[in-house]
């Protein structure tokens, strides 16, 4: 497969000092998620920054549109509709990249 | 050096339709910003699905929080300060990634 890989990225608020909790949950869903087919790699970002908004940021490669689209299936949505997600609102998208720039050698 | 660069995230609330406004200001910013000390690299991505509530993400690797402080300077300011920012509020923060995946060999 010589495509680019699909970029899915989803943004939490988290609220300060739920971090933790917000983990959890999310690790319960990641495990689900990198099972599926053409799930490619993610990388969690937590925020450094004090009072940041958003404090987690989830950057993931999916080999296709579609397979990401597939992935999010009835046993994702058994996950996500748990009542403790209402305090941990995602804000999710499909991305491309439109502008990439880097350090001129000195 | 050897110390991983740090990461540092800005999210964009942009209104729909005005992509290429925000483009051509993020720009100028951009500009600016690559030529600082430490700038390693950044890549600013547009969202693709349709009424995404965050439509720019942009990614920027720093040698260190320092630099990336550093550069934020007056010439930044005087940028950012301009009365078109308003409508295109940034949601910035330094992050780490605190979890990381990737597929199975099938």
């Amino acid at each position: 497969m010589t495509t680019e890989p699909v970029i899915f990225i989803n943004c939490f608020e988290v609220p300060k000092g739920r971090e933790d909790e917000f983990f959890a949950h999310w690790s319960e869903v990641n495990t689900y998620m990198k099972t599926k087919p053409g799930f490619v790699s993610n990388r969690l970002h937590r925020a450094k920054t004090p009072n940041a908004r958003i404090r987690f940021i989830n950057y993931v490669l999916w080999e296709t549109e579609e397979a990401w689209a597939a992935a999010h299936d009835e046993g994702f949505r058994a996950l996500v509709q748990k009542p403790h997600w209402r305090d941990f609102p995602p804000i999710p998208a499909i991305f491309e990249v439109v502008s990439e720039s880097y350090a001129q050698a000195a």
